[in-house]
């Protein structure tokens, strides 16, 4: 996919103060609003896929984009194209996961069409009542660098399905993430200053490079702080795992010394890219380095 | 598709007062919110697809819904799926429709992920600030029937792109119909008291019926008084055309005496289903044959 053309071909033409963030925060309301989709042999497999499960994730990634942004979860639609010889038991079991991983907000509506393959898409909105909203572009030289949870627990879980495992905690972390309301609430409502945060549906040092990127900063990480699974370290790559894994939906916020909640792993300082201490070393990734995914790097210069 | 029971289901799991008419009414927002996709070889086959007509299409089916609410079209996002060999000149003429459809509401937002084949799903929001909110259940006695536009004319252009014809005036209706905004705007802001009001996105008699059936009335229509174009009966079962052809976006609205746009065709009265007068002849629609699409049934009896 050329993803990340398309999007800057999409910037130019319509020219738009939204595009940028995972919601577009659509003041004249009071809401900020975010779609993503899953696509059948793209994003899953329909032979592993248990329709409750499918259900659950493709709204829980919708809810974590909103609780990234700080606003509240408020309501969804979704949208819907199924093969032929989908059941009803499918639908229901899809619904239920969908209003689980909702956390109290409303499904209001969408559609249902045919199609060869499944394909769903979920729109959310959230209220920015009584919160300030973040942008990755917001993170400033001498905030601290936080996180919610563990990382690298989905990434291990990923693992050990594809090794044939059918039950684990990892597994668990990975077919059932939970996006980071409270966290994101406590930060949003309380916070006097702008603020960047992220969630890591792509990984921490995906969020970490982002923001960095985008607010023209150098995050410093402290490897020792990043909270994980100390089980995490019985897998090959384990420190990759971490990094690049993805999929756990944590958040990770830049913030003043006053609003820290989840765990400090580092800070905001002048510079470029996202630079991580581990033992006497540092390494410094550039958004380079990250797009590319050098799984090794990490382990080749520690 | 077993559309209409999965919805069925749908509204059974999530017991919500939303799910009904095409849009949401978001009342704590002050917004409606509507989401609609188009699929590859479902809604449109790629071969035929101009890049630019598949991005008016795809917004303007979401605008015409947020017309038939009542409401003013503000947002849009675009969520897009895309196989491999997608070129950026597609996406930068996807973009241009899309824009043009939009009408002066703002493309906010969305995602890009890969797929095997073309799926686009959009979500539009639309302000309520001044204006009083349709629904299809609304429709009452005494209240006169209205139609926006022509009808039968998109259906026509079908037919005829089907034969193999590449230009018409009917081609044009049916590759790039309006939604109708100003139509809804008079309505909207000027109505003062609840109304029915539903796009023909599936045909004249889809909306007239399901407006009687959800409003628990019978629609009484005057054939001599439905618009359309005068070359329409130059077709084989052109009635049929105008009644189940479907896709002219036109707008079907029942309204108070002084609320009157663009042409009357019947009025409501106390009953069921839809009632078409023609010449010294009657003829009734319930749910059931429209939902057959008996398209002979008109010719047969009149």
């Amino acid at each position: 996919m050329k993803e990340k053309e398309f999007i800057k071909d999409i910037k130019n033409i319509l020219n738009s103060k939204y595009i940028g963030d995972d919601c577009a925060n659509l003041q004249k309301f009071g809401i900020v609003i975010t779609q993503d989709s899953l696509v059948e042999d793209v994003h899953f497999c329909r032979q592993f896929a248990i329709p409750y499960q499918l259900g659950y994730k493709s709204v829980m990634v919708n809810i974590s984009d909103i609780c990234a942004s700080g606003a509240k979860p408020e309501y969804l639609t979704i949208s819907l194209s199924l093969p032929e010889d989908i059941t009803e038991d499918f639908i229901n079991e899809f619904y239920k996961g969908a209003k689980d991983a909702a956390q109290g907000a409303e499904i209001v509506g969408g559609d249902i069409t045919g199609s060869e393959k499944i394909y769903i898409s979920v729109t959310a909105i959230g209220s920015t009542a009584g919160r300030r909203i973040s942008s990755r572009a917001n993170a400033k030289i001498g905030q601290k660098v936080i996180v919610s949870g563990n990382h690298g627990s989905s990434g291990a879980g990923l693992t050990e399905l594809l090794a044939g495992k059918k039950e684990s905690k990892f597994i668990k972390s990975h077919l059932m993430p939970e996006a980071r309301k409270e966290f994101s609430r406590k930060i949003a409502e309380n916070i006097s200053e702008d603020y960047a945060m992220m969630d890591t549906s792509d990984g921490l040092m995906d969020a970490l490079s982002t923001i960095a990127k985008e607010s023209q900063v150098c995050l410093s990480v402290d490897f020792d702080k990043i909270p994980y699974d100390r089980d995490l370290e019985s897998f090959t790559d384990w420190q990759n795992l971490l990094f690049f894994g993805g999929e756990d939906y944590e958040l990770v916020a830049t913030v003043p010394y006053e609003n820290i909640q989840g765990t400090v792993i580092g800070e905001v300082k002048q510079g470029k890219g996202v630079e991580i201490r581990y033992k006497d070393k540092t390494v410094l990734y550039m958004p380079d380095d990250v797009e590319k995914k050098l799984f090794n790097h990490f382990k080749e210069e520690k």
